[in-house]
């Protein structure tokens, strides 16, 4: 169909830029660094941000809006958060253009128009969200704010992916403020549970929770916790994070509260968020050599139906029963895709569905209408079966259903086959070098031994998973006393 | 309830500022004309994103993302669009911040971090998406492309208001592509209709649908439309615009494509968008001394409960009738709130919802416990009325639809009592600075004559609206003959 695109085998970079570019996901724009999602990509995004948005609603969020720039004295005031970002901000320096004398048709930045004051492109909101709070706290009664922010943001990059790393991006930013530290703590890890929920259960990628080292937490948190998946090339991929921000933006912006008790205390805060490099973790979690793999509950099409024809009385005579399937099965929730063309054949219609990854394939024809069938296909395990036409309608919703589970299952065998536990530095290097993955190993806590370790072996600690259990052991690096394993692997 | 507003004919002005502060809409930010929009005013946004949205879809329209920057020498392609907005354009002129070395903590530009090109801040993303569009069409089965993005862009304004006119504001543009000039004109009015219908559907706000003087065009624009509203003061505001593009991009940036004929044409182009503006229109086409008057299908809130209560006893006993009540309701998809905080007074709570334009609000005491009888009253009229328990279910779904109804009706009697048709210059004068309002008049069709009536009066050329009749008519300004009057009116 003249869409090929390497196999992961031959080269899995390769492989993923391809697809994303040929399955009409995104591509780059000319603007460096950016990317432009297309339609396709960006409805699969959509169903992303419902689910999300449903599930912040459910506990308890409201969204609001912050503005896209932040004054550089704003910026700054969180300092650690500030040195964290420096290097990667936009900066608008200038309000205006005029035309340029010289070239007549063209413009220049009009010189005459400089900010007094720089203002930076979000790379994040806390700064611009806490100078706002300010004003919006006094007593423990306008406590807790809970809100979330759907928004682009802006980090420059040297090097970039399509939805992995991008210039612009597009996130839910969540910012909360609370009473105590126990109830920030506790809103922090509601929404770790929340993202790994969606991980599992929408995008059917399995995710491990834990707690970043100090050297890899986000600039101005005191914790920060994340989801970890794995890609089928063996390297980790951070889905997802939540930080407990202590009072460290409550005592950079001053955002003190009356307590029920009459003093005045600063404020506790969380951020959380997810952002359009979901998508490059869902496409590189399950799609194969022939292209996307969706699960269900992520796709923006369910089924499409390919009708075999020679004729247009044959197509006539074809539509009436896909009519009556497709409307059983759009009743249902589903959404159907009748893929009438007649300036395709079948097998260019059958590869480029697969390619979008569409979970389910009805094909049609004459025979089939004698018969009452109907070919179904799946495109996770790329079976096929005969159907009975009259069953469509409650077997594709199991069907949908079994997909989603299967596609959950395969990545997490995957993944639980991608685990090593290893003693020695020597194991670890050859695990990861040999058959990739997640390694648990001994640390002995320190962030030399880490940052040896990264520059030595591009291996980061990924987390300290919240399950681990209590084990005494020997750092594999430095060989002193670790009490538990954590997870390194050489990540996206 | 210490939530004082100025009244409208105090000052209107004032009015609609507090108001959109006190009701916790928006408010200004510390980052210069941009504003913060909080989460009651964002859910009311929400509300009218979702319509809109279903809308687009519902049209055969699929959704996007493009970069929020432009290179300069992109921006500039079509000339006409780049000179329009060149004035009021952020500008990203370096990619990295530094310490600074005088300044401990404090963070300078990098000088070394200087663009090679600098990039623009989308004031409007033609630029940017019809260099996209130019990778994507090569032949007449690539069209028609029928896009949509939700974004947000920025226009430095030396004056800002909340919604009406913020450096940052969010917004809907649609970008579509088409093969023949005709269909482009066709799908410029279907947006146009798509736009006045959720104005008058959902918003409950009567609007003039017109095509724009070319003094008011779009820059690059051949044709625009719009749809325009009066607000109670008696000014026009500008509620969408339809702009029918020709083959301006195109030509700018080189799209052209096969036809079915096998030669190479330009493309024909349509944008359209509404924004955050639009909160401003709903706010001021009904709103009231009292506050906010949201028309039922926008209303974050549907039904606001209050309990009359003196003790805990009294409000558990209310609860379980209040509970009943609000399964009924929420069951047939209404959002209801149950105020039962036992902090304020009864009398705080009704001022505080009229104040948030809750459409209705039910109040119910010991007293109609024991009767089976629930108080009633209505947002748009004040009006109370005293209803059976058992009569909520079916009554309260069918009054939200009366006061949607309602809103609308008025809005539109004011404003067919603010139109005046005008014969004369003086008389056209007078009216605006009396009666204020729409003025129907006639003009000679010149720029100079709207250039001259705008300078004198400040009143400008809404629209020439798409059934005005043809009428044998005089210029009131400058005498000369004119075929149809136009609608001018000073305006937001
Ligand atoms: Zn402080
Ligand atoms: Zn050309």
């Amino acid at each position: 169909m003249g869409k090929e695109i390497p196999t992961r085998s031959e080269d899995y970079s390769s492989w993923y830029n391809e697809l994303v570019k040929k399955a009409d996901l995104a591509e780059h724009s000319d603007v460096r660094g950016c990317m432009v999602i297309k339609p396709y990509g960006y409805s699969i995004w959509e169903k992303m941000q419902q689910a999300l948005d449903k599930m912040f609603k459910d506990t308890g969020h409201v969204n609001a809006y912050f503005p896209l720039f932040v004054p550089k004295s704003m910026f700054e005031a969180e300092e650690k958060n500030a040195e964290g970002f420096a290097k990667e901000c936009a900066i608008v320096t200038h309000y205006r253009l005029k035309s340029d004398p010289k070239n007549p048709g063209k413009l220049i930045v009009d010189p005459d128009a400089k900010l007094e004051e720089e203002l930076v492109v979000r790379p994040t909101s806390e700064a611009i969200i806490w100078s706002t709070y300010k004003k919006w706290i006094q007593s423990y009664r306008d406590l807790p704010i809970l809100v979330n922010q759907w928004a682009n943001v802006v980090r420059w990059e040297m090097r970039t992916r399509l939805f992995l790393r991008t210039a612009e991006f597009l996130w839910q930013e969540g910012h909360t403020a609370h009473a105590t530290s126990k109830e920030a703590v506790d809103e922090t890890v509601q929404m770790l549970n929340v993202y790994a929920e969606f991980a599992e259960r929408f995008m059917a990628m399995p995710v491990i929770k834990g707690r970043k080292s100090e050297g890899e937490r986000f600039p101005g948190a005191v914790d920060t916790y994340c989801i970890e998946a794995m890609m089928q090339d063996g390297k980790a991929l951070q889905a997802g994070t939540s930080h407990f921000l202590g009072q460290n933006f409550a005592n950079a912006f001053d955002v003190k509260f009356a307590t029920k008790e009459g003093k005045l205390d600063h404020v506790w805060g969380t951020s959380w968020g997810v952002s359009t490099r979901l998508m490059g973790a869902l496409i590189m979690a399950h799609s194969d050599d022939d292209g996307l793999v969706l699960p269900p509950k992520l796709a923006p099409i369910h089924v499409v139906i390919v009708p075999i024809f020679r004729n247009e009385e044959e197509l006539s005579k074809l539509t009436v029963e896909v009519d009556k399937m497709a409307k059983s099965l759009r009743d249902a929730g589903y959404t159907v895709k009748f893929d009438n063309r007649d300036t395709q054949k079948p097998g260019f219609k059958f590869a480029e569905w697969e390619l979008k990854g569409v979970p389910v394939r009805l094909a049609i024809g004459p025979r089939d209408l004698e018969n009452g069938t109907v070919e179904v296909a799946r495109r996770d395990t790329k079976t096929k079966e005969v159907m009975k036409l009259s069953d469509v309608a409650t077997a594709i919703p199991k069907l949908l259903d079994d997909i989603q589970e299967n596609i959950y299952k395969k990545a997490l065998s995957f993944r639980e086959s991608m685990i090593t536990r290893v003693d020695t530095y020597d194991a670890f290097k050859q695990v990861l070098d040999e058959k990739t993955g997640f390694v648990l190993a001994h640390w002995d806590g320190t962030p030399e031994t880490e940052a040896a370790i990264k520059e030595e072996t591009k291996a980061t600690i990924r987390c300290i998973p919240l399950d681990a259990p209590e084990e005494a052991g020997k750092c594999i690096y430095s060989g002193k006393p670790s009490s538990r394993r954590v997870l390194f692997a050489r990540a996206y």
